[in-house]
Protein backbone atom coordinates (compact mmCIF):
# COMPACT_ATOMS: atom_id res chain seq x y z
CA UNK A 1 0.00 0.00 0.00
CA UNK A 2 1.15 3.48 -1.21
CA UNK A 3 2.29 5.72 1.70
CA UNK A 4 0.53 8.62 1.92
CA UNK A 5 3.45 11.28 1.51
CA UNK A 6 4.67 9.22 -1.34
CA UNK A 7 1.25 9.43 -3.16
CA UNK A 8 1.28 12.81 -2.92
CA UNK A 9 4.48 13.37 -4.03
CA UNK A 10 3.87 11.52 -7.19
CA UNK A 11 0.62 14.02 -7.48
CA UNK A 12 2.95 16.89 -7.20
CA UNK A 13 5.75 15.21 -10.10
CA UNK A 14 2.50 14.93 -12.43
CA UNK A 15 1.14 18.46 -11.72
CA UNK A 16 4.82 19.93 -12.61
CA UNK A 17 5.76 17.69 -15.44
CA UNK A 18 2.73 18.02 -17.34
CA UNK A 19 2.84 21.74 -17.28
CA UNK A 20 6.67 21.35 -18.23
CA UNK A 21 8.06 23.55 -15.12
CA UNK A 22 10.46 21.59 -14.14
CA UNK A 23 13.13 23.81 -15.87
CA UNK A 24 11.87 26.67 -13.27
CA UNK A 25 12.16 23.79 -10.23
CA UNK A 26 15.88 24.50 -9.32
CA UNK A 27 16.29 24.51 -5.60
CA UNK A 28 16.92 28.18 -5.18
CA UNK A 29 13.70 29.06 -6.68
CA UNK A 30 11.59 26.63 -4.66
CA UNK A 31 13.44 27.92 -1.70
CA UNK A 32 12.14 31.23 -2.77
CA UNK A 33 8.70 30.22 -3.55
CA UNK A 34 8.52 28.47 -0.12
CA UNK A 35 9.55 31.22 2.04
CA UNK A 36 7.16 33.34 0.09
CA UNK A 37 4.33 30.80 1.40
CA UNK A 38 5.74 30.56 4.46
CA UNK A 39 5.20 34.49 4.52
CA UNK A 40 1.83 34.58 3.24
CA UNK A 41 0.85 32.04 6.64
CA UNK A 42 2.60 34.81 8.89
CA UNK A 43 0.62 37.00 7.26
CA UNK A 44 -3.00 35.31 8.78
CA UNK A 45 -1.27 35.89 11.92
CA UNK A 46 0.64 39.57 12.23
CA UNK A 47 -2.15 41.55 13.70
CA UNK A 48 -3.62 38.58 16.05
CA UNK A 49 -2.98 37.96 19.75
CA UNK A 50 -1.70 34.75 20.86
CA UNK A 51 -5.30 33.90 22.19
CA UNK A 52 -6.80 34.99 18.56
CA UNK A 53 -4.32 33.03 17.21
CA UNK A 54 -6.30 29.94 18.85
CA UNK A 55 -9.30 30.46 18.18
CA UNK A 56 -10.24 31.24 14.14
CA UNK A 57 -12.79 31.66 12.42
CA UNK A 58 -14.06 29.10 9.75
CA UNK A 59 -13.35 31.54 7.35
CA UNK A 60 -9.77 32.46 8.44
CA UNK A 61 -9.17 28.70 9.32
CA UNK A 62 -10.04 28.38 5.18
CA UNK A 63 -7.36 30.59 4.53
CA UNK A 64 -4.97 29.45 6.88
CA UNK A 65 -5.64 25.91 5.57
CA UNK A 66 -4.60 26.93 2.23
CA UNK A 67 -1.63 28.64 3.37
CA UNK A 68 -0.49 25.95 4.88
CA UNK A 69 -0.75 23.95 1.48
CA UNK A 70 0.93 25.94 -0.12
CA UNK A 71 3.97 26.00 2.03
CA UNK A 72 3.88 22.44 2.73
CA UNK A 73 3.94 21.88 -1.07
CA UNK A 74 6.72 23.63 -2.25
CA UNK A 75 8.64 21.87 0.68
CA UNK A 76 7.58 18.79 -0.07
CA UNK A 77 8.60 19.71 -4.19
CA UNK A 78 11.88 20.79 -2.72
CA UNK A 79 12.52 17.39 -0.61
CA UNK A 80 11.88 15.54 -4.01
CA UNK A 81 13.95 17.70 -6.17
CA UNK A 82 16.87 16.96 -3.83
CA UNK A 83 16.00 13.78 -2.43
CA UNK A 84 15.16 13.54 0.76
CA UNK A 85 12.57 11.98 2.46
CA UNK A 86 10.85 14.29 4.35
CA UNK A 87 9.64 12.29 7.11
CA UNK A 88 13.27 10.40 7.62
CA UNK A 89 14.83 13.88 7.46
CA UNK A 90 12.44 14.90 10.08
CA UNK A 91 12.74 11.62 12.77
CA UNK A 92 16.62 12.42 12.39
CA UNK A 93 16.36 16.01 13.43
CA UNK A 94 14.27 15.07 16.04
CA UNK A 95 17.08 13.08 17.42
CA UNK A 96 19.23 15.54 17.17
CA UNK A 97 16.66 18.26 18.98
CA UNK A 98 16.03 15.36 22.04
CA UNK A 99 20.53 15.98 22.50
CA UNK A 100 20.18 19.59 22.35
CA UNK A 101 16.69 20.13 24.34
CA UNK A 102 17.34 17.47 27.08
CA UNK A 103 14.32 17.05 28.95
CA UNK A 104 15.32 17.55 32.24
CA UNK A 105 16.96 21.29 31.23
CA UNK A 106 14.33 22.14 28.63
CA UNK A 107 11.38 21.62 30.89
CA UNK A 108 9.17 24.76 30.55
CA UNK A 109 11.60 26.90 29.27
CA UNK A 110 11.74 28.83 26.13
CA UNK A 111 15.28 29.92 25.41
CA UNK A 112 17.72 28.64 22.70
CA UNK A 113 19.43 25.60 23.48
CA UNK A 114 22.59 27.70 23.23
CA UNK A 115 21.52 28.77 26.77
CA UNK A 116 21.96 25.54 28.58
CA UNK A 117 25.07 23.92 26.71
CA UNK B 1 -1.04 -0.04 10.37
CA UNK B 2 -0.47 3.70 11.02
CA UNK B 3 0.68 6.53 8.70
CA UNK B 4 3.81 7.55 8.49
CA UNK B 5 2.89 11.59 9.16
CA UNK B 6 0.37 10.46 12.00
CA UNK B 7 3.50 8.36 13.57
CA UNK B 8 5.92 11.46 12.97
CA UNK B 9 3.03 13.75 14.38
CA UNK B 10 2.38 11.96 17.31
CA UNK B 11 6.32 11.72 18.27
CA UNK B 12 6.01 15.86 17.83
CA UNK B 13 3.41 15.91 20.42
CA UNK B 14 5.28 13.51 22.82
CA UNK B 15 8.16 15.59 22.19
CA UNK B 16 6.66 19.02 23.22
CA UNK B 17 4.84 17.58 26.06
CA UNK B 18 7.53 16.01 27.68
CA UNK B 19 9.19 19.74 27.39
CA UNK B 20 6.17 21.19 28.83
CA UNK B 21 6.67 23.69 25.98
CA UNK B 22 3.00 23.99 25.05
CA UNK B 23 2.35 26.66 26.96
CA UNK B 24 4.57 28.66 24.30
CA UNK B 25 2.54 26.79 21.50
CA UNK B 26 0.69 29.42 20.04
CA UNK B 27 -0.54 29.38 16.41
CA UNK B 28 1.17 32.76 16.36
CA UNK B 29 4.75 31.78 17.94
CA UNK B 30 4.46 28.90 15.88
CA UNK B 31 4.42 30.39 12.05
CA UNK B 32 6.76 32.59 13.69
CA UNK B 33 9.43 29.49 14.91
CA UNK B 34 8.55 28.13 11.48
CA UNK B 35 9.70 31.20 8.85
CA UNK B 36 12.73 31.39 10.90
CA UNK B 37 13.55 28.14 9.98
CA UNK B 38 12.73 28.32 6.54
CA UNK B 39 15.12 31.27 6.49
CA UNK B 40 18.10 29.37 6.74
CA UNK B 41 17.43 26.90 4.44
CA UNK B 42 17.24 29.73 2.04
CA UNK B 43 20.44 30.84 3.74
CA UNK B 44 21.94 27.79 2.30
CA UNK B 45 20.99 28.99 -1.27
CA UNK B 46 21.51 32.42 -0.85
CA UNK B 47 24.94 33.36 -3.40
CA UNK B 48 24.72 29.54 -4.75
CA UNK B 49 23.83 29.84 -8.71
CA UNK B 50 20.97 27.91 -9.82
CA UNK B 51 23.20 25.29 -11.58
CA UNK B 52 25.48 24.97 -8.28
CA UNK B 53 21.49 24.50 -6.04
CA UNK B 54 21.31 21.34 -7.82
CA UNK B 55 24.98 20.52 -7.63
CA UNK B 56 25.47 19.90 -3.38
CA UNK B 57 28.18 18.33 -2.31
CA UNK B 58 27.45 15.55 0.49
CA UNK B 59 28.11 18.06 3.34
CA UNK B 60 25.67 20.93 2.24
CA UNK B 61 23.01 18.41 1.68
CA UNK B 62 23.25 17.20 5.15
CA UNK B 63 23.01 20.50 6.23
CA UNK B 64 20.29 21.66 4.10
CA UNK B 65 18.49 18.29 5.50
CA UNK B 66 18.60 19.56 8.72
CA UNK B 67 16.56 22.83 7.50
CA UNK B 68 14.21 21.33 6.11
CA UNK B 69 13.52 18.93 8.10
CA UNK B 70 12.79 21.64 10.95
CA UNK B 71 10.77 23.82 8.72
CA UNK B 72 8.47 20.52 8.06
CA UNK B 73 8.69 19.76 12.05
CA UNK B 74 7.16 23.05 12.86
CA UNK B 75 4.76 22.86 9.84
CA UNK B 76 3.16 19.74 11.34
CA UNK B 77 3.08 20.81 14.74
CA UNK B 78 1.19 24.49 13.30
CA UNK B 79 -0.81 22.51 11.77
CA UNK B 80 -1.87 19.84 14.47
CA UNK B 81 -2.32 22.42 16.75
CA UNK B 82 -4.77 24.00 14.22
CA UNK B 83 -6.43 20.47 13.69
CA UNK B 84 -5.31 20.66 9.79
CA UNK B 85 -3.97 17.11 8.23
CA UNK B 86 -1.19 18.62 5.98
CA UNK B 87 -2.13 15.81 3.31
CA UNK B 88 -5.68 16.51 3.07
CA UNK B 89 -4.79 19.86 2.96
CA UNK B 90 -2.37 19.80 0.06
CA UNK B 91 -4.80 17.33 -1.87
CA UNK B 92 -7.08 20.16 -1.40
CA UNK B 93 -5.16 22.83 -2.34
CA UNK B 94 -4.07 20.87 -5.23
CA UNK B 95 -7.59 20.93 -6.66
CA UNK B 96 -7.31 24.63 -6.70
CA UNK B 97 -4.00 25.16 -8.04
CA UNK B 98 -5.08 23.02 -11.59
CA UNK B 99 -8.01 25.15 -12.02
CA UNK B 100 -5.87 28.24 -11.63
CA UNK B 101 -3.12 26.82 -13.27
CA UNK B 102 -4.85 24.87 -16.62
CA UNK B 103 -2.27 22.76 -18.16
CA UNK B 104 -2.71 24.18 -21.63
CA UNK B 105 -2.05 28.01 -20.99
CA UNK B 106 0.09 27.17 -17.93
CA UNK B 107 2.72 25.16 -20.52
CA UNK B 108 6.28 26.23 -20.38
CA UNK B 109 5.25 29.50 -18.30
CA UNK B 110 6.58 31.00 -15.14
CA UNK B 111 3.73 33.74 -15.07
CA UNK B 112 1.68 34.26 -11.83
CA UNK B 113 -2.25 32.44 -12.65
CA UNK B 114 -3.34 36.16 -12.64
CA UNK B 115 -1.31 36.47 -16.01
CA UNK B 116 -4.05 34.31 -17.50
CA UNK B 117 -7.29 34.82 -16.06
CA UNK C 1 25.90 68.38 3.16
CA UNK C 2 25.83 64.74 2.34
CA UNK C 3 22.44 62.77 3.48
CA UNK C 4 22.95 60.60 5.91
CA UNK C 5 21.55 58.10 3.85
CA UNK C 6 23.25 58.23 1.12
CA UNK C 7 26.74 58.46 3.00
CA UNK C 8 25.83 54.73 4.37
CA UNK C 9 24.96 53.92 0.76
CA UNK C 10 28.38 55.17 -0.87
CA UNK C 11 29.80 53.19 2.31
CA UNK C 12 28.00 50.30 1.54
CA UNK C 13 29.06 50.35 -2.31
CA UNK C 14 32.83 50.94 -1.34
CA UNK C 15 32.35 48.11 1.44
CA UNK C 16 31.06 45.59 -1.56
CA UNK C 17 33.77 46.83 -4.18
CA UNK C 18 36.79 45.95 -1.82
CA UNK C 19 35.67 42.35 -1.50
CA UNK C 20 34.54 42.39 -5.36
CA UNK C 21 31.52 40.95 -4.05
CA UNK C 22 29.40 42.88 -6.71
CA UNK C 23 29.43 39.64 -8.54
CA UNK C 24 27.54 37.97 -6.12
CA UNK C 25 24.95 41.01 -5.72
CA UNK C 26 22.08 40.15 -8.09
CA UNK C 27 19.25 41.27 -6.99
CA UNK C 28 17.65 37.80 -6.87
CA UNK C 29 20.18 37.01 -4.72
CA UNK C 30 20.40 40.41 -2.57
CA UNK C 31 16.43 39.96 -1.64
CA UNK C 32 17.25 35.79 -0.28
CA UNK C 33 20.43 37.62 2.39
CA UNK C 34 17.90 40.18 3.09
CA UNK C 35 14.92 37.89 4.05
CA UNK C 36 17.53 35.58 5.84
CA UNK C 37 18.37 38.78 7.76
CA UNK C 38 14.84 39.70 8.28
CA UNK C 39 13.97 36.02 9.60
CA UNK C 40 17.31 36.32 12.01
CA UNK C 41 15.07 39.54 13.65
CA UNK C 42 12.12 37.45 13.79
CA UNK C 43 13.94 35.25 15.31
CA UNK C 44 14.45 37.51 18.33
CA UNK C 45 10.84 37.54 18.86
CA UNK C 46 9.14 34.16 18.81
CA UNK C 47 8.42 32.99 21.72
CA UNK C 48 8.32 36.39 23.42
CA UNK C 49 5.11 37.53 23.98
CA UNK C 50 3.84 41.11 22.81
CA UNK C 51 4.27 42.73 25.84
CA UNK C 52 8.05 41.28 26.26
CA UNK C 53 8.59 42.16 23.07
CA UNK C 54 8.39 46.12 24.39
CA UNK C 55 10.66 45.73 26.87
CA UNK C 56 14.07 43.70 26.24
CA UNK C 57 17.18 43.55 28.21
CA UNK C 58 19.78 45.31 26.63
CA UNK C 59 21.73 42.49 26.21
CA UNK C 60 18.65 41.18 23.59
CA UNK C 61 18.22 44.67 22.31
CA UNK C 62 21.39 45.16 21.22
CA UNK C 63 21.25 42.12 19.42
CA UNK C 64 17.88 42.93 17.94
CA UNK C 65 19.88 45.95 16.80
CA UNK C 66 22.81 43.81 14.79
CA UNK C 67 19.62 41.94 13.31
CA UNK C 68 17.77 44.89 12.08
CA UNK C 69 21.53 46.74 11.10
CA UNK C 70 21.74 43.35 8.74
CA UNK C 71 17.88 43.73 7.33
CA UNK C 72 18.82 47.08 6.71
CA UNK C 73 21.85 46.81 4.82
CA UNK C 74 20.66 44.65 2.33
CA UNK C 75 17.79 46.48 1.89
CA UNK C 76 19.71 49.52 1.15
CA UNK C 77 21.94 47.80 -1.39
CA UNK C 78 19.61 46.19 -3.30
CA UNK C 79 17.99 49.47 -3.60
CA UNK C 80 21.06 50.98 -4.61
CA UNK C 81 21.72 47.72 -7.54
CA UNK C 82 17.78 48.88 -8.75
CA UNK C 83 18.53 52.40 -8.79
CA UNK C 84 15.61 52.96 -5.83
CA UNK C 85 15.99 55.68 -3.81
CA UNK C 86 14.67 54.32 -0.31
CA UNK C 87 13.45 57.48 1.14
CA UNK C 88 11.40 58.99 -2.00
CA UNK C 89 9.97 54.90 -3.10
CA UNK C 90 8.47 55.30 1.15
CA UNK C 91 7.06 58.78 0.68
CA UNK C 92 5.14 57.09 -2.40
CA UNK C 93 4.36 54.54 -0.90
CA UNK C 94 2.83 56.31 1.92
CA UNK C 95 0.77 58.27 -0.43
CA UNK C 96 -0.85 54.97 -1.64
CA UNK C 97 -1.34 53.48 1.80
CA UNK C 98 -2.76 56.80 3.19
CA UNK C 99 -5.52 56.10 0.49
CA UNK C 100 -5.85 52.26 1.22
CA UNK C 101 -6.55 53.11 4.80
CA UNK C 102 -8.08 56.24 5.26
CA UNK C 103 -8.14 57.94 8.48
CA UNK C 104 -11.92 57.66 9.65
CA UNK C 105 -12.27 54.11 8.08
CA UNK C 106 -9.14 52.60 9.46
CA UNK C 107 -9.10 53.97 12.91
CA UNK C 108 -7.89 51.94 15.78
CA UNK C 109 -8.49 48.49 13.37
CA UNK C 110 -6.28 46.05 11.94
CA UNK C 111 -7.91 44.73 8.59
CA UNK C 112 -6.64 44.52 6.17
CA UNK C 113 -7.53 47.45 3.81
CA UNK C 114 -9.73 45.12 1.00
CA UNK C 115 -11.99 44.47 3.76
CA UNK C 116 -13.33 48.18 3.40
CA UNK C 117 -13.17 48.64 0.02
CA UNK D 1 17.81 71.08 8.33
CA UNK D 2 16.52 68.07 9.34
CA UNK D 3 17.46 65.05 8.21
CA UNK D 4 15.86 62.74 5.55
CA UNK D 5 15.29 59.50 7.49
CA UNK D 6 14.07 61.70 10.67
CA UNK D 7 11.35 63.22 8.47
CA UNK D 8 10.28 60.26 6.79
CA UNK D 9 9.85 58.51 10.60
CA UNK D 10 7.96 61.46 11.82
CA UNK D 11 5.48 60.96 9.09
CA UNK D 12 5.23 57.62 10.06
CA UNK D 13 4.68 58.35 13.29
CA UNK D 14 1.35 60.75 12.59
CA UNK D 15 0.52 58.23 9.76
CA UNK D 16 -0.08 55.51 13.34
CA UNK D 17 -1.13 57.91 15.53
CA UNK D 18 -3.69 59.63 13.41
CA UNK D 19 -5.17 55.76 12.83
CA UNK D 20 -4.88 54.48 16.38
CA UNK D 21 -2.26 52.12 15.60
CA UNK D 22 0.25 52.33 18.87
CA UNK D 23 -1.43 49.65 20.00
CA UNK D 24 -1.00 47.19 17.43
CA UNK D 25 2.43 48.17 17.01
CA UNK D 26 4.06 46.00 19.15
CA UNK D 27 7.49 44.89 18.12
CA UNK D 28 6.90 41.31 17.62
CA UNK D 29 3.77 41.99 15.57
CA UNK D 30 5.53 44.84 14.00
CA UNK D 31 8.28 42.32 13.07
CA UNK D 32 6.06 39.69 11.06
CA UNK D 33 4.61 42.41 8.77
CA UNK D 34 8.19 43.30 8.02
CA UNK D 35 9.06 40.09 7.33
CA UNK D 36 5.54 39.75 5.00
CA UNK D 37 6.86 43.19 2.97
CA UNK D 38 10.27 41.28 2.49
CA UNK D 39 8.54 38.04 1.19
CA UNK D 40 6.38 40.18 -1.59
CA UNK D 41 9.92 41.07 -2.76
CA UNK D 42 10.96 38.02 -2.82
CA UNK D 43 7.94 36.87 -4.96
CA UNK D 44 8.80 39.42 -7.64
CA UNK D 45 11.98 37.58 -8.24
CA UNK D 46 11.50 33.80 -7.35
CA UNK D 47 10.84 32.95 -10.85
CA UNK D 48 13.72 35.02 -12.27
CA UNK D 49 17.32 34.47 -13.16
CA UNK D 50 20.10 36.12 -11.84
CA UNK D 51 20.44 37.65 -15.28
CA UNK D 52 16.66 38.63 -15.61
CA UNK D 53 16.46 39.96 -11.87
CA UNK D 54 18.75 43.19 -13.03
CA UNK D 55 17.33 43.69 -16.04
CA UNK D 56 13.34 44.66 -15.40
CA UNK D 57 10.55 46.18 -17.22
CA UNK D 58 9.16 49.51 -15.77
CA UNK D 59 6.54 47.70 -15.05
CA UNK D 60 7.79 45.13 -12.89
CA UNK D 61 10.24 47.98 -11.47
CA UNK D 62 7.65 49.69 -10.27
CA UNK D 63 6.13 46.91 -8.17
CA UNK D 64 9.41 46.11 -6.76
CA UNK D 65 9.74 50.02 -5.62
CA UNK D 66 6.33 49.24 -3.81
CA UNK D 67 7.13 46.31 -2.12
CA UNK D 68 10.70 47.49 -1.49
CA UNK D 69 9.14 50.19 0.08
CA UNK D 70 6.72 48.72 2.08
CA UNK D 71 9.94 46.56 3.98
CA UNK D 72 11.58 49.67 4.75
CA UNK D 73 8.27 51.22 6.52
CA UNK D 74 7.86 48.21 8.82
CA UNK D 75 11.68 48.15 9.20
CA UNK D 76 11.90 52.03 10.54
CA UNK D 77 8.76 51.69 12.13
CA UNK D 78 9.80 48.80 14.49
CA UNK D 79 13.48 50.44 14.56
CA UNK D 80 11.54 53.97 15.74
CA UNK D 81 9.44 51.63 18.68
CA UNK D 82 12.37 50.19 19.54
CA UNK D 83 14.13 53.81 20.18
CA UNK D 84 17.21 52.09 17.39
CA UNK D 85 18.62 54.88 14.81
CA UNK D 86 18.77 52.83 11.44
CA UNK D 87 21.25 54.46 9.82
CA UNK D 88 23.78 54.18 13.12
CA UNK D 89 22.89 50.66 13.67
CA UNK D 90 23.90 49.98 10.10
CA UNK D 91 27.53 52.15 10.42
CA UNK D 92 28.01 50.22 13.82
CA UNK D 93 26.94 46.99 12.40
CA UNK D 94 29.88 47.65 9.15
CA UNK D 95 32.30 48.01 11.74
CA UNK D 96 31.71 44.60 12.53
CA UNK D 97 31.04 43.11 9.40
CA UNK D 98 34.87 44.70 8.44
CA UNK D 99 36.19 42.58 11.04
CA UNK D 100 34.58 39.57 9.86
CA UNK D 101 35.13 39.64 6.25
CA UNK D 102 38.68 41.26 6.02
CA UNK D 103 39.44 42.42 2.48
CA UNK D 104 42.29 40.21 2.05
CA UNK D 105 40.31 37.07 3.15
CA UNK D 106 36.90 37.77 1.46
CA UNK D 107 38.02 39.40 -1.94
CA UNK D 108 35.89 37.38 -4.67
CA UNK D 109 34.27 34.40 -1.96
CA UNK D 110 30.57 34.04 -0.84
CA UNK D 111 31.86 31.71 1.94
CA UNK D 112 30.15 32.88 5.17
CA UNK D 113 32.66 34.40 7.38
CA UNK D 114 33.05 31.64 9.89
CA UNK D 115 34.17 29.42 7.06
CA UNK D 116 37.75 31.55 7.59
CA UNK D 117 37.81 32.17 11.06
Amino acid sequence: MPDRLEELRERLRGFVREREWEQFHSPKNLVMAMIVEAAELVEQFQWATEHQSHDLTPEKLAEVEQELADTFIYLLRLSDVLGIDLIDAAHRKMEINAKKYPVEKARGRNDKYTAYE
